[in-house]
């Protein structure tokens, strides 16, 4: 059997299995959330790891600051999806020997430019001879507390009743890849948003401290990422069609095609956040007015899925809910 | 200019000058040394990351458990150079999607049976698709303490006047190389301790109690690892060629060539260890008679350079004194 079989969530599985479940105490989360949560003393500490493939991540001949800013910046997200703050980070370069001295330091100049906006410090890496230029960053940092127990946005913390809100416009990332295919350059607004993303680290942190549990970050696409909680919690999800929120930017781009991309697109590094209609409503009396977006609901839904439902009130079918890196 | 111009250290230097000077107290090693170490609550934590890249770090058709099991195991060793104990994991792995599952399977069995010798739990990673198999791990990991300080083995500790100890043998592992490629099985002596290295943990952390504050793992080779040591520490260092560490089975297999092979050859994963002549002995004394060589020692030397010399007092040029991921 292939892996292009099992995709990479079937994968996942496979690997935590031979893994086994976190029996360890100081283990808060292990294998499965955005990132990974343990006890360290009297702090939580929180580490996650991205890795950005030439050909794969990033086309050749992307800006390579700007190959660095995301490299950077998709991992602080996975810090932003559990609310936590980021500290560290170790980034290691996979590259051809051949590789221009100028391009190197470039990546890292938009690497480090992110990771100082974030107060990240990079402390080590690694740099190995490859085929294709690779990139892997690992980011720590440390959760929130209330009297002693971290405070986290998890996967497996939604209930039914809990509404879905979303941070900011969806499908700008994947409309912006489709430009630069067009030969838009990378200064085209859609074009950036691919390019340069930026994680909802505040957004994360208010979150927690306004009490919700619950969040993932839309890495994959949105209905893939709701439907990981989905699994997790063993909940359903209903989201409104016409309530996904769509700049007009992406509107104007690609009218046809907008709805799909906003579901399914990806990497747009906006926060899901879930919780209870008063909770969702603080944290965007926290956040601003329009900082957060309510998409639908979590309904008692053993099947697990996420329905997007239109005006009509008719389930709307995506040929697929998102990014999965072996299918 | 191109990357194998300046070669792997060219660059790191480079990426450190970047990232700038750790001016953060919390800091207490960044860039440039086995692992990073920083200050966290009443802890001191260890992270370090090493990646294995298909036909660079291992052979297509080497077993895959052998390559899950090195991939974790010389990550091990970076916190073993430290004087370090690891215990969290993130893992990733880049793959091609026709990949065997069977193989990723066997590939993560032995990438945690090793992790569990060592008490080390993998919390989580990446998995993603690329061209070649490429193995990323980060291990997470925590310092000795004394009266509140770390104990570290660093390599910028080296003293004029220190003598300078490894564990076990050295070439071995080069020799296996060797060996696997003019067609010797796994389970050759020599191949097994290429396949299946083991990190020197105890070692480093019973040096860092007796009072040993200098310290790395040979990785790259003998004479490349002392010479990080050289140029960290501002001093030079002399190996007596007759008193250097070669097992009975390499001088078997290579009589011509045991010499070059332990001290160039690399990826042995023994700890050199450097200080004062009572506290080398000390630790001898914990480990048990035979578990270190005295090979040389630190002299004033602002050239900052590594000499081997022979029976004769005369000083031995190699080729090159290691590996170089660029060159």
């Amino acid at each position: 059997m292939k892996l292009s079989d099992i995709g990479e969530f079937g994968l996942i599985e496979r690997l935590a299995a031979i893994v086994g479940p976190a029996k360890h105490d100081d283990v808060i989360v292990g294998i499965g959330d955005d990132a990974a949560v343990w006890r360290s003393g009297d702090e939580y500490l929180i580490a996650t790891t991205d890795t950005m493939v030439e050909g794969v991540h990033f086309l050749a001949g992307a800006p390579w600051e700007d190959i660095g800013w995301k490299a950077m910046a998709v991992n602080v997200s996975d810090i932003a999806a559990m609310g936590g703050w980021p500290r560290y980070a170790l980034v290691t370069l996979c590259l051809p020997p051949d590789t221009d001295i100028q391009a190197i330091e470039q990546l890292y100049d938009g690497l480090n430019t992110y990771a100082r906006m974030c107060a990240i410090r990079v402390i080590g890496g690694d740099t190995v001879r490859a085929n294709n230029v690779t990139i892997t960053v690992t980011v720590i940092g440390r959760a929130e507390q209330l009297e002693g127990e971290p405070l986290l946005l998890r996967r497996d913390a939604a209930k039914p009743g809990d509404v879905i809100a979303v941070s900011g416009m969806l499908g700008d990332s994947a409309a912006g890849l489709r430009r630069l295919r067009e030969g838009a350059p990378p200064s085209d607004e859609l074009a950036s948003r691919h390019l340069r993303p930026t994680a909802r680290l505040a957004e994360g942190v208010v979150a927690v401290q306004t009490g919700l549990r619950c969040g993932i970050d839309v890495s994959d696409g949105l209905l893939q990422d709701i439907g990981h909680i989905c699994k997790r919690s063993n909940i359903g999800a209903v989201l409104n069609a016409a309530d996904i929120p769509i700049s007009d930017e992406l509107r104007l781009a690609y009218p046809g095609d907008a709805l799909r991309l906003a579901c399914t697109g990806g990497e747009d590094y906006e926060l899901v956040l879930i919780g209870a209609a008063d909770l969702i409503q603080a944290t965007e009396d926290e956040l601003g007015e329009g900082a957060l977006t309510i998409i639908g609901e979590i309904v008692k839904d053993y099947d697990r899925r996420v329905r997007v439902i239109d005006d009509a009130g008719k389930e709307m079918r995506f040929e697929r809910p998102g990014w999965d890196a072996f299918r």
